[in-house]
């Protein structure tokens, strides 16, 4: 096969080495004779799998002590639900707090209804989500059980840069398309949580970070499977475990550590979306989706003079290897998802690629 | 490595041809120059890997036009919250009926009671699973909303030859341990489940099979990935599903086609059975866990005759490539798990070592 740089914002790109280390050891793991997905979770060999995972997320980013890794069972989508379960009962108003910056933050809010007083304090719907919208501190009820956000929206290309006071309110964040592509003081939130199919994994489980102190509220209702606190107990074995999804995390975690570091990724992450935004910024031709001030590091959107242009944007992108460039259904145009693994030569190319083609039709 | 037979309970082994083309295929898929899990679970390739799993489980077991094939996160263990969360509204007194005959049909009645009227009907208890309990007829509330039995329990190595009538009263099966292991009338059953990790995949994701009129009762608390009437409606991909879970059945199930359909795995998984029972059944040295009426020809449970030899012999079998053949904590001896893809020629390795063992030691 030629070279084909996959721009796909979820499932995502792995890092290549890792691919590579899983097809190495796919049919024999750790000298066993048997794959990885075919040993017990409960096997010593496993839960050395699992403690390498949760040791070097600990390492990257600094975690305090007082806050526990879980692995859950379908994705930030299953948190929607999984979140107010937990902890709306922290609230005697079970109020939760919600700041809508796009997309997936306003399916959060909707996704809580059901077990929660749910209020949103902010939104920038009103302007299709092209910027962050603004936290007015008067409106966060010090009752609430706590403030979610969506730290880097995927669909419209906007990620948080400062986070909002929430005093003593825990801060809960929806880091699915950035979790560790930059550093970020994790002691800032109650509660982080993200989908692995970006940054971190396969699909179908998600990660979530947990402070000690907002364990032991779930109501009663929430399915097991779904209870930080029972997760916290059982070291996320309550049942048998997405095994793979945490072997491919190992993976990536202990590539990250090679490649230097979160800094290291994060100061390439940067380096990245700049180049990208420079072209767009270049001339006319391109156009930005999202406020200049909150552009997201991690997905990149823009638009084209006309659909002619940028339907022919995306065949010719494909043709020549830029796989997955298409904008998310709820917001076209065109959208580059560069996470973690992507390299430098890729965005490279795509940036190339948009030189060249405004080109010839700009 | 050295030839390794691997008997575990599940995470269990996956057919060999299965694993190799799944090594093939890793780094590109269908030559698209990237791997299956770092497409879109919305892309043409990906929805045609799940079509062609829906197409071959319905061949495979002539499953009615009027079933539904689900794909939800989390394995069966998710499911016995999400059965009763989707069902229990069928019943005005939200009424249950479960069989108890094991480790995890307790489970799964203990997990339901946070959203049902639960009544255990039946048990084996009294005699520590080793059987299978009568239904008593009389005691099938046709109020109910359902009736759930395991249908091979793993842990016992027991197994359903002939089920209960229940009736107009929805028949639920959770047939982790047995699923496409022999030929069964899904029109028998309102509802199955399956988590994948024993004869269908790897662990994370359970297969619900569903009738069309079973939909559409779900309270309005279930989560929306565990909401059966909405996975329908979105063809299980309300969010991003696990796509390698998926893909690995689709390969699973082709593999069976290939092998001859499910007469000719029945055949071979009976086959398998047999061979091992009749090593346990020709002395005294080897004793069956359970009663000979009830044997499962999945999971095949037995003791040695002190606890000293038991040690030895999981110490030898594993030092002679016979891998996971310790039983399950709950229980203790020795378990042969056999699933599918478990070729003969594992099943004759352990035979002639229990029957060299015996005559070492017996």
């Amino acid at each position: 096969m030629s070279q084909v740089w996959n721009f796909g914002a979820g499932p995502a790109m792995l890092p290549p080495p890792v691919m590579e280390r899983i097809r190495e050891e796919w049919l024999d793991f750790g000298g066993m004779g048997v794959s990885l997905v075919e040993i017990s979770h409960r096997s010593r060999e496993f839960q050395a799998v699992l403690d390498e995972a949760k040791d070097l997320f600990r390492e990257l980013t600094g975690l305090p002590e007082n806050y526990r890794i879980l692995f859950i069972h379908g994705g930030a989508r299953m948190q929607f639900a999984a979140l107010p379960m937990n902890l709306a009962g922290r609230s005697p108003s079970r109020t939760c707090l919600y700041v809508e910056s796009g997309n997936f933050a306003k399916i959060a809010n909707r996704d809580a209804v059901p077990y929660a007083d749910v209020r949103v304090i902010a939104s920038s719907a009103d302007c299709s989500y092209a910027r962050l919208p603004e936290v007015d501190p008067e409106k966060i009820d010090p009752q609430a059980a706590y403030l979610h956000l969506t730290s880097n929206n995927t669909v419209f290309g906007t990620q948080w840069q400062q986070f909002p006071d929430s005093g003593d309110v825990p801060l809960v964040t929806d880091q699915t398309s950035e979790i560790l592509g930059r550093r970020l003081d994790f002691s800032r939130f109650g509660l982080v949580y993200a989908g692995l199919q970006k940054n971190l994994g396969p699909a179908g489980m998600a990660l979530v970070v947990v402070r000690d102190d907002l364990l032991g509220s779930a109501d009663e209702k929430t399915p097991l499977l779904l209870n930080y606190t029972r997760a916290a107990e059982d070291d996320s074995l309550t049942n048998t475990t997405n095994t793979f999804a945490i072997y491919v995390v190992k993976l990536v975690l202990e590539w990250m550590r090679q490649q230097g570091g979160l800094d290291v990724i994060e100061a390439r992450n940067r380096q990245k979306a700049a180049r990208l935004y420079r072209v767009i910024d270049a001339g006319d031709f391109y156009r930005g989706c999202a406020a200049v001030e909150h552009r997201s590091i991690m997905n990149v959107t823009f638009t084209l003079p006309t659909p002619e242009l940028e339907a022919a944007f995306l065949a010719e992108a494909g043709a020549a290897g830029l796989y997955a460039l298409k904008g998310h259904r709820a917001l076209g145009g065109v959208r580059a998802s560069i996470y973690n693994p992507m390299p430098l030569d890729g965005v490279e190319a795509l940036a190339q690629f948009m030189e060249e083609f405004a080109r010839r039709n700009g």
